[in-house]
């Protein structure tokens, strides 16, 4: 068979798809569960979502170097690594970060290639997948998705959205031009928008369905994380920014050189500059129409066991799109604690012994098998 | 009897000997093993040392929410708080900490006594101790010495200490008139003392014994935390301060209106301002004068055991002081998970079953018996 032909027949035992912190994290962990030939797809390159973040954000999560006393830094995808250790950074920037995903890639020798996008996913008759890609197709025993949410951004929540531009296009809040500007949205991105541009002297209304900045919910899926509340609390203490809450956005439209907006209860706001929508992501599950199943609330189902498609077995997803009994799993911290849940139902259909993995990853905090403990709750 | 002698004869189970976050911390601990009649002694008042930290100072090390994820604020002293959620504040004042601390010892209806500085421990014939006090004398079957290190400054590292002014004296940096300063140390307290220096718009000489913004160790005991880090290369990028490593001061003496400095390699300099020591904490220990035993480097020596005494059993102590095996357990997330070996220690002898006290802190990553386990590496 000529190497074409071998290539296109050979299928590995695991395609992940997204180079970022769950793909790479999925990765490492299916190495330390002796699962090989293991093949990571990126349309761009390793961490290509961080590197796109608009250069003022930072981690909202804080690193710290605490590893040795069982406290795994917060934004480890790998037990025994740190990225506030790699980059002396509390608070790492997108690009930071990206390099402490590039160190994990190469330490860990993860085989990834970079600049093919997956644009579908098949299930053959005999239960293996063909990913079709910007390349050859791809194809696999089982298929970990883990692209991520950042760079598929939520345009779609209301008329005239298109008239807006979406936070995560933003490489730099120095390049927008104007003094006063409009942000629709009430979560990390529309604080982290505010505050950038209040640190740029501009003025800035934020619009948001929900006053997160009064909430006192413990879990940061839900509310500001303390790093956002103190920074909107300054940028809030120069008097120049105006928080609303309770707006619920309708419309945007173009009237001359202004952008008029209108909320579900009559309210309107107008905007001398392109009001920036900081409404979050849909994430990249588009993709795989059809082998997913969704609840009546549109959320996604995947098995507690495993976060496996209940459609198509073998299919995994990781990341920040997963969700179990009301809990989100949005933050790098808890995502990465089913890594190896994933790396264990694989391992073991491979018909490896992942007893030792398992103690392994439990001992160092990477192995949350019961969904039902998350709930959060602060006596003080 | 009167009740002046029935007090005077009462021998409780447990004093603990400090307000703060160890001995707080222990109490709830001793409370969930099953021990009661435990007194809490303090010279002022709960949290008391991080009221009189200076306005400026900051945790170094941040607070998260991540409780429910397996992951306890670093800056909790008990399972299910958290500073970051009371105190909507992820690097807390230390006004603010000691806001937690009050909502600690409410909740847990701990006894505390303020006002009464422990001036001397005793050990009876019958095994017993009595703490001599500046109120009555207090008894009891165990002692937890938990005074921490903060209000008890470390002036006599070398000739003409007592010229300069300690970095934990300081109310508020706005106080200190002046517009060039000296800084005499490395470590956190020289860091926060030169970047809140440098915020107010001063010019900051540090000279340090160790270059620790250099350090690549990993254990945030030995370099400087990434906050610390971070701030530090601020201050820095403004070219207001000067940092000196591998300087040992010798002598510091007055010379009409300016302080001059004398290094053991021959090195001068010479200060507008009255030198700040951020030479660190001494510590209470030495009211424990012939009851604890130290080793050639003068390292406390406790048993692993239970961070007890090994000339006299039953006085356990908790705290930053804390060292095994070359591990410095100077940060809240490392001495918290000691509270629980210690009254997991004093439970059994007072006879109380404490299987079940013992996981549940385990689950909730508060019970560290294996002192061998914290040695700090990071693969990356």
């Amino acid at each position: 068979m000529p190497n074409e032909a071998l290539e296109r027949s050979r299928i590995h035992n695991v395609a992940i798809v997204g180079a970022g912190a769950a793909g790479l994290g999925c990765a490492v962990a299916l190495g330390e569960f002796g699962v090989d030939d293991v093949v990571i797809l990126d349309r761009h390159e390793v961490g290509a979502s961080f590197r796109r973040w608009p250069q003022e954000m930072r981690f909202i999560t804080p690193s710290f170097t605490s590893n040795a006393f069982g406290l795994l830094d917060l934004n480890a995808i790998v037990p025994g690594t740190s990225p506030a250790y790699t980059l002396a950074s509390e608070h790492p920037s997108g690009v930071a970060y990206a390099t402490y995903l590039d160190n994990v890639a190469q330490y860990f020798e993860l085989q990834v290639k970079t600049g093919i996008d997956v644009c579908s996913v098949a299930v053959e008759a005999n239960g293996t997948f063909t990913l079709t890609t910007t390349g050859r197709p791809v194809r696999a025993q089982h298929v970990i998705w883990a692209a991520g949410e950042f760079q598929y951004p939520n345009r779609n929540s209301f008329v005239g959205a298109e008239f807006c531009r979406h936070s995560s296009e933003v490489r730099t809040w120095q390049d927008l031009e104007g003094d006063q500007f409009t942000v629709i949205g009430g979560y990390e991105s529309a604080a982290d928008a505010a505050v950038s541009l209040v640190q740029l002297e501009k003025s800035v209304t934020v619009l948001a369905r929900d006053a997160t900045w009064n909430s006192e919910h413990p879990d940061p899926s839900i509310s500001l994380t303390p790093f956002s509340l103190e920074r909107l609390a300054w940028a809030d203490s120069t008097g120049s920014v105006n928080l609303f809450g309770d707006v619920d956005i309708t419309s945007v439209r173009v009237d001359g050189d202004r952008w008029l907006l209108h909320a579900s209860d009559g309210r309107r706001w107008a905007s001398e500059t392109r009001p920036i929508l900081a409404t979050g992501f849909e994430g990249s599950l588009g993709r795989l129409d059809g082998l997913l199943e969704y609840d009546e609330d549109d959320i996604l189902v995947v098995t507690e066991e495993a976060d496996e498609s209940t459609l198509a077995p073998g299919l995994f997803i990781s990341g920040p799109i997963l969700e179990h009994r009301g809990v989100n799993f949005c933050f790098i911290y808890k995502f990465r604690q089913r890594f190896a849940v994933i790396a264990d139902a694989i391992a073991q259909r491979l018909g490896l012994d992942t007893t030792e993995a398992v103690a392994a990853r439990r001992a160092a905090g990477m192995y949350l098998d019961d969904v039902t403990c998350c709930e959060e709750s602060c006596a003080c």
